[in-house]
């Protein structure tokens, strides 16, 4: 089954919203089998959005249209569907009822240019929207199914997730698409291309291999009848995959840095404290994303003023000697962060967040220090510009990786 | 000038990531006075892509692609576009000499299927990418001009600004479109609308009203031949747009919240300093988020564990009569702050992200208060639930606002 996707809303155009309705739909196709060929994005105007509309109905077997179902004139979904589908809309009396009782529930009376969300069209079936005025059309025709959902994203979510993909699972009789995610970390995306060689040609399943900001991922996509089936073509490949990828791995699928070492922490019943600068509390703020941090993360001091590391504990004649950017100074944050805070591992991190250098340290200027009690802490210094914001995150992903290697470092406790 | 924007990757078709560069694009094009009639989506396959470039060939002025060029045989943009204009590509030895730098400035020899990415065609000119390996494209041809960028938002959006931009200003004789937003805290969207009247009638400007996340934004935008003009027909509007709304201003454009504070804090000369709970760092990533900001932010104290809240100076009896989550312990955790890091503005943050209930509070509960020395410490105390992330981010806009409120009832320093 061929899908298209169309959203419609000049907003979009003027690049005010995201499309992330296009997004999620997009996301939700590949497990119900349906292949996604185009996505477009089309102002409120009647002859380009029929046009397109057209278009999609002579080439895709399924249109999946979000926005334009407002009660404005501006919103011109209904009529361009009618348009392609050569029929007339008309108000339907019990689409009438459900929405003069919506208004009527929240105690106003209904503006008479609602009425042409209670329009529908002899091969269009109304899907209800709970959540808002304008129910989805779903019309279908000439074996072509084309749906229409409202842009809110909180209504054409709830409508995907309760009427549409119920009714759209099975009606494809194309494969399933499943796929599982490997991460790793430590190795570059050549040599992950080379150790898992021959593997990269096999056709079904496939497989990917994608550097992202935390590490190489390999994808590993089977297609079959159903989910099931799919399944049990990936397990032989990921059990090959986990072990050449072994120590290399951190996490699979939707697992996060975060929560990877949130779940090292709890099993080996260590505390967690963080002394940022340059980073401002991102890297607090990121590892307490994941729910039940508060069960291993004790706290951070934002030491954005050289006092304030002072103040708590790194030693003024380290800052003297080596500056505030400087490895010998995140060494001394993290253990002082680690007594501080009576954490077992204390992190440390200080830096150029620019756009203006310090110290004559160039922006991008990072330096993160993990000191897990034992040893010597572990050190991690590189320069990467690339604006502020992008410094800061990058800054914070290696901070993970770092705590990661000195947990498996550190003998369990 | 007719613009369409064509987004190139499979990822962005199976959901995998957002097309933000899109998004970019199409907010950069009103101000050039070029409007955007399409923006689609296609997935890294030569046959679809042709398609679509010869049909934005034929009804675009001018066509902006992002994505597809890589090394990989995956990355086919440079094919299908040559297909288009009917064009043989060749490597460029400048090109070519510029690559193998890059390569050599980074210690790595040049994989020989990078060359690609020296390719040019007789109508194109390459566009300089000191970030990646791939120079834009800008291709021009029978009062045509088709761009393609790189897909990693970083190297796009420096392309764009530095290289792109500038060369497109003026190569557009349509009608240029100005937008000044001004954004308001404290009265709703309904009452807004109210106060502005008929203004919200006017053509040229015309009026918008948006609720957002940072409160209420009236955006005034006008239609002229040049930005002079454009600018001359929003300038009364927006003067008496400025008296209507007066003190319910608190920023114009681009200007953040936390911008904002930035630069109350320096007008009055104070510094700043939070003691946060469950946001976790997230204010003082914030805050840090504005370059200069090292000037009046001292820093933050997260204390995720209550023994770190009462290490640095919360009251315990405070806790224990009140509980964590109360705007006792949020009023002691900004005096204790204000206190502790020497600042002369203190903001404390408890709350619960969730999604468990922590002392019988339901998610969403979230106490603020910013403590700025004298008299009593402004207090905001409200539940919303939304998921942990959406209670973060909402509670730090929260904050911000308090701090705003604070600054200004405080007599100047």
């Amino acid at each position: 089954m061929k899908a298209e996707i169309v959203s419609i809303g000049t907003e979009i155009l003027l690049g005010e919203i995201l499309d992330t309705n296009a997004r999620f739909i997009a996301s939700r196709l590949p497990a119900l089998g349906i292949d996604l060929y185009w996505t477009s994005q089309v102002g409120d105007n009647h002859g380009r959005l029929a046009e397109l509309l057209r278009r999609a109905w002579g080439r895709s077997d399924l249109i999946l249209c979000t926005g334009g179902l407002g009660p404005t004139e501006d919103d011109v979904t209904r009529e361009a569907i009618s348009d392609v589908v050569g029929e007339e809309p008309r108000v339907d009396a019990v689409q009438e009822e459900i929405l003069r009782r919506f208004f009527a529930g929240r105690g106003i009376v209904m503006p008479e240019r609602n009425l042409k969300q209670a329009w529908l069209t002899p091969s269009t079936r109304p899907i209800p929207n709970p959540r808002g005025t304008a129910p989805g059309w779903w019309v279908e025709k000439d074996g072509r199914i084309l749906l229409a959902m409202p842009g809110p994203p909180a209504e054409m979510t709830r409508m995907w997730e309760e009427e549409v993909e119920p009714r759209l699972r099975g009606r494809s009789t194309g494969a399933v698409i499943v796929s599982r995610t490997i991460k790793t970390v430590g190795i570059g995306e050549g040599s992950v291309d080379e150790m898992i060689g021959d593997l990269l040609h096999t056709d079904n399943p496939s497989i990917g291999v994608y550097a992202r900001a935390d590490g190489i991922h390999v994808r590993v996509t089977a297609k079959a009848p159903a989910t099931r089936q799919a399944e049990s073509l990936i397990a032989p490949v990921e059990a090959e995959l986990r072990r050449i990828l072994s120590s290399a791995i951190w996490g699979i699928d939707d697992e996060t840095l975060e929560s990877s070492i949130g779940g090292l922490l709890l099993e080996r019943g260590l505390s967690l404290a963080t002394m940022e600068s340059c980073t401002g509390g991102l890297l607090a703020s990121t590892i307490t994303d994941v729910s039940g941090s508060s069960l291993y993360f004790r706290g951070s001091i934002v030491s954005y003023a050289t006092e304030v590391k002072e103040q708590f504990g790194v030693n003024p004649a380290i800052v003297e000697t080596y500056g505030v950017i400087s490895a010998e100074t995140a060494r001394a944050m993290a253990g002082a962060v680690r007594r501080t805070l009576h954490a077992d591992v204390g992190v440390g991190i200080t830096g150029v967040a620019g756009p203006t250098t310090q110290e004559d340290k160039p922006p991008g200027t990072v330096h993160i220090a993990c000191d897990a009690g034992r040893g010597e802490p572990a050190v991690m210094s590189y320069t990467m510009a690339q604006g502020r914001e992008a410094v800061k995150r990058r800054a914070v992903t290696n901070a993970l990786f770092l705590i990661r290697r000195a947990l498996l470092a550190a003998p369990t406790g």
